[in-house]
């Protein structure tokens, strides 16, 4: 029996080769031109969890893009973890930024550079090559379903009704998930909060077409400074959102678990030199971390409207759009705050125009037990790996269906992230690091085993 | 010997195709890849001269694009008019609300439907086609030039400094163009205001590269966020422009002069209802033809920023850009007020981001005098073509090279236009009546004579 570093090693260079396969299949989400590049993935997929020694492998139809379902049962008494993770991806512009064709992945620096490289192609790659080796070994100590959908990256429209139609299929002890970040490659930490998300839309509209600025302006509102004026009362002096009754449910946290949270290791001068701003920015009050953890936010994703191209026209635009985010935080409801956007958006908008607010996706934000049995599995799983305890986090981002899964389905989620925040996940140059990808595999190899209650160290 | 009418009327379908084959070459001169296009559209108006009867007609290389010259003299003891237009056009995006192709004109309702159909390519030809009939009839009464660039839409880089080299081949007693309006096709009016305009570019850069706006979001500042704060600030709650110093030159009207202007016909409800506006807006203060003439504006151009595509994109951008432009107003300098706007952006920046300030072109505003000979003769022309006397009007709108002229060449200019505001000049769909285009042919030809002396009727 090779142990789980021999295998990884041995069996290294076709673990990339079956990633990078799924990885060229551009299967951006959003974009409907990739519409058939989303089943082609979800194929992939299920054929990979197949060779992996999946008992039943199917791709199921949704409302929006295919669910990847897998499992294999060794014993209806012994506990069942259902993997959770997505094959789509984000978009991949501004494409002009990549130094390399984001759907051929390369190795660079022990890198793997490619969209969707760590999010979430490669950390999903990890649970089933864990799962093969636990097979391979004859080592499997519970039983493991796999549910891989492809519209994270928009929220998972399709993927609540969805569950609630599989209930039965998709019955399990604990959901984990591989796509979150820890702090640094020798800085282990578990992700045990989420953020949640409202993501707005709003689109201004002046004239019926693009006027001549000359001929027309100064008489005639301009979508454009009118969004401006709109997007620039969003945010207070102190930076703290305008939007009344936005902070109405945030939980507010005790002196003591600020302070507790205050001891995870942080440098400013290096968060700044990282992504190369001169000044961090934020709600007055508050720690960078907590401004990017215990509390929500709001964001312009994009913006766009009149002439963008090259050089100069005087043209006064008839339209001018944002997509809005706001990042949600324990107790946030996204469909309430949607509509305390939409509705303070309406109420400020001048009657000179018309303004048009669209709800994009949403989700809950989410909080993990630090004191389960799964959580001290992992923990300890981590310990083996790593040589120290994770530190327990709150992450910024959000997992809009964790909170989904826990609601419908009942079951609690448990974030085994491998990522690192150097990895560029949703920016051009996406990458991940084999390191990671190596150790991840080890470490969900050792959770199975602690989380079925096996403590020896033969694999080691 | 023909009438001017008779020779419009039997020579119309070659006019319209000459003038067809110009509006086919894409010369679009603020986009680079028309590069070609621009010399190809210089030759073929050049040759258009020289058929017309021009003795020297010939493309004079530039800094920039070329520009087409031309002249017939008749003799050196007569007056020289000096005929003024652009072959250049504005970009045709957003190319999907056209209803035909941009560079393949057609007629409908009696309309030339193309891009440069009106401004100017359209309206250069009742020039060239006025100049023909002179010459076919042998009743050129003076000498005559054509100074024809390729950059007006792009503020006329080159030519202020062509002229100061070709400040001989130039010499006239008056600059005659065609790139203006009039208040209907029953109401003739003569443009004797023209706006200037100081086109600025700002860029707002934050993090190096789009960051998870998840994990980042709340603590670093958001580019398009600070520069919707920025855009925002620039107007005070009375629409008034907030930078220091930029009204400090603004031409202050008297009561009476105000009062003159009220008196140009002007009908709120349907100006609104042409454009599909709710209600107007601007500077309070002043009404709806003020703020379009003798106040200076700011505008947003264009807005860029983060994700613009389809669905969501959950990105903190890099950058956001914005492209702003100010009409000026007597005695507003457009370098000096490039000047203050810059450094206004510049003192209103926060440390959290890096903000560029790129000066586009500018133009000075112009005012012409309505008691010349040669408004005299123009007058007398309209009256003859449309049996009324135009009114004299200020545009909004800005031809910055026309108080270049003035200043480097000392000479005045006449604007007399033939357009319409339904044109939809600079927008899609851009279009010119053909009545325009025959009655300014004609009232050309009788300017010709009046300012000539010859006040004889024999060719009506």
């Amino acid at each position: 029996m090779q142990t789980i570093k021999e295998y990884i090693h041995t069996n290294q260079s076709r673990f990339l080769e079956e990633l990078f396969g799924l990885i060229r299949i551009p299967s951006v989400s959003s974009v409907s031109e990739h519409k058939e590049d989303m089943t082609r993935a979800a194929s992939y997929l299920a054929n990979e969890l197949k060779k992996a020694g999946a008992d039943i492998s199917a791709v199921y139809s949704t409302s929006g893009h295919p669910v990847v379902f897998g499992k294999k049962i060794i014993d209806p008494y012994k506990p069942t973890v259902l993997v959770y993770g997505h094959y789509d991806v984000m978009p991949v512009d501004p494409v002009e930024l990549w130094n390399s064709d984001p759907f051929e992945p390369v190795i660079r620096d022990g890198k793997i550079i490619a969209r969707g490289s760590a999010d979430d192609k490669g950390q999903l790659f990890m649970q089933v090559k864990a799962f093969e080796y636990l097979l391979a070994s004859d080592l499997l100590p519970c039983n493991i379903k796999f549910m891989i959908e492809g519209e994270e990256e928009m929220g998972s429209p399709a993927l609540a009704s969805w569950c609630q139609e599989n209930k039965e299929l998709l019955s399990a002890d604990l959901i984990l998930v591989s796509d979150t970040s820890m702090i640094g490659i020798n800085t282990p930490s578990i992700t045990v909060g989420l953020r949640g998300l409202a993501y707005m839309e709003i689109e201004v509209t002046g004239p019926d077409k693009d006027l001549h600025s000359g001929l027309y302006g100064g008489a005639v509102a301009n979508p454009a400074n009118i969004l401006a004026k709109i997007i620039a009362s969003l945010h207070d002096e102190n930076n703290r959102i305008t939007i009344p009754g936005f902070y109405d449910d945030v939980e507010i946290l005790s002196a003591e678990e600020r302070a507790d949270m205050a001891r995870a290791p942080f440098n400013i001068k290096e968060y700044q030199q990282k992504i190369k701003i001169k000044n961090s920015w934020g709600e007055a009050g508050y720690s960078v971390s907590e401004r990017t953890s215990i509390r929500p936010t709001l964001d312009v994703n994009g913006i766009w409207g009149g002439y963008i191209g090259e050089g100069s026209k005087t043209v006064l635009p008839s339209k001018a759009s944002a997509k809005i985010s706001m990042r949600l935080v324990p107790n946030q409801d996204p469909d309430k705050t949607a509509e305390l956007f939409a509705k303070h958006i309406e109420s400020i908008s001048p009657d000179t125009v018309s303004v048009k607010v669209i709800a994009h996706h949403g989700g809950f934000p989410y909080v993990s037990p630090v004191d389960s049995r799964a959580y001290n599995a992992a923990s300890k799983a981590y310990e083996t790996t790593f040589g120290k305890k994770p530190i327990p986090v709150r992450s910024g981002g959000s997992i809009p269906i964790i909170s989904t899964f826990e609601k419908v389905l009942g079951i609690k989620s448990l974030l085994m992230g491998f990522g690192l925040d150097t990895d560029l996940a949703h920016s051009p140059n996406e990458n991940y690091h084999l390191e990671c990808f190596n150790k991840g595999i080890e470490t969900i190899v050792w959770f199975y085993r602690y989380f079925a209650g096996d403590l020896s160290e033969d694999i080691k």
